[in-house]
């Protein structure tokens, strides 16, 4: 593969994937930065700040609508399903806010979009701390994700992830060295004028910031202690 | 894996989904069947047509609409595209009817659509004939989607393909076996009033009545001596 073709990035406006833009940027040739409005709660937060980043680094940024999957699948964080759970991801609880298959479309919508306009990689900010309780962010479905895209694109479209082998406090500090505007992404599941502070996100958020020694800019309805962290 | 629990049917209104779709419903309990309108130039003639045998059959039938695939994707089989090429299949003109990866996105889609309503199995009536013009027909492509959409689901969502081992010609006859009305099927690419009979989708249909020694109930605008079929 050359590393220096085009590559598409997997754009949420969440602080992984806005921190893997600006370090697409520094590598390679963006070809577009490609974000989902897929009836989520939180899309109306997080896809201005997608398009922000996109305007900063001059960017083109395309918003793909899948909104057939909050009329037709089941999640709590979907428009129209159950309330999002507080604490840490691993509860249970965060079962519900499973969106069948989400990764498995957006990767293949993305396969399509990069064969469409002459790139041949695909970049997504999946990492160490992704969470089995997702099937579709465990590493045999990646892996098997991945060779599905490169040999059903004829240009053997590649996915590309790289903060594989990193935890979120490590991409924060990626992304501080990087210049990233921290305080211009989003992560609440919520989806409210302010980031909650509660949901498994925003606890995510918090702690990344606490165990990379970095500034939290981030404005919490409710930042007060954090629930104690789950035994490995 | 039970065979008795639910599937989701693939569904575009042809002659080969239309037939796999009798199959199934033989067989098993189907939840839904699914189809997808992508601003394909034909998508308004086959749509109805699946449309109508669901309600034949009285199951559910879902259209998931996939229109950004014509406004960010590059064919000829898409609106907005260059004209349908006639002849062959296997004519390298027909590489411009190919979407970028087309089936792993329906495939992705109808993964969640399968998860979310309790099914445990897809059924696509991927066949024999299927063409490596097309990189996602291939079966390096189909054995590796499979395998993510087993990994990247709760239930472990099998791929099923009844029809891997026929040619077209087989499925027409195992259609005409099971009743399938085939005057309500549609394939050609053209999408106009009637099957122009000369596009690589019609000139293959032709040839399945034909080879199957049964009626061709098709109207065709163009019902001439068919192409020399290609060197094998």
């Amino acid at each position: 593969m050359n590393t220096l073709s085009p590559a598409v990035v997997l754009l949420s406006g969440g602080m992984d994937s806005v921190t893997a833009l600006y370090h697409t940027e520094k590598e390679r040739p963006v070809a577009a930065a490609l974000s989902f409005e897929y009836g989520a709660k939180h899309n109306g937060r997080e896809l201005p700040e997608a398009a922000w980043h996109a305007r900063q680094l001059g960017i083109r940024h395309v918003v793909i609508p899948l909104k057939f999957m909050a009329e037709h699948f089941a999640s709590a964080l979907l428009q129209g399903g159950a309330a999002i759970p507080k604490g840490h991801y691993e509860a249970d609880s965060m079962r519900q806010t499973v969106v069948p298959f989400r990764n498995g479309i957006m990767l293949s919508v993305a396969a399509g979009f990069a064969e469409s306009c002459g790139a041949s990689a695909l970049v997504i900010a999946a990492h160490a701390g992704d969470h089995a309780v997702y099937p579709d962010c465990r590493e045999s479905f990646m892996a098997a994700m991945a060779e599905a895209i490169r040999q059903g694109t004829y240009a053997g479209v590649e996915v590309l992830r790289p903060f594989i082998a990193m935890n979120k406090a490590e991409i924060a500090a990626r992304g501080a060295l990087l210049g990233v505007a921290f305080e211009r992404t989003w992560s609440c599941y919520v989806g409210a004028e302010i980031h909650c502070g509660e949901c498994g996100t925003c606890v995510e958020r918090r702690e990344a910031f606490l165990d990379a020694n970095l500034p939290d800019p981030t404005v919490y309805a409710h930042s007060g202690p954090l629930p104690a962290r789950p035994a490995l």
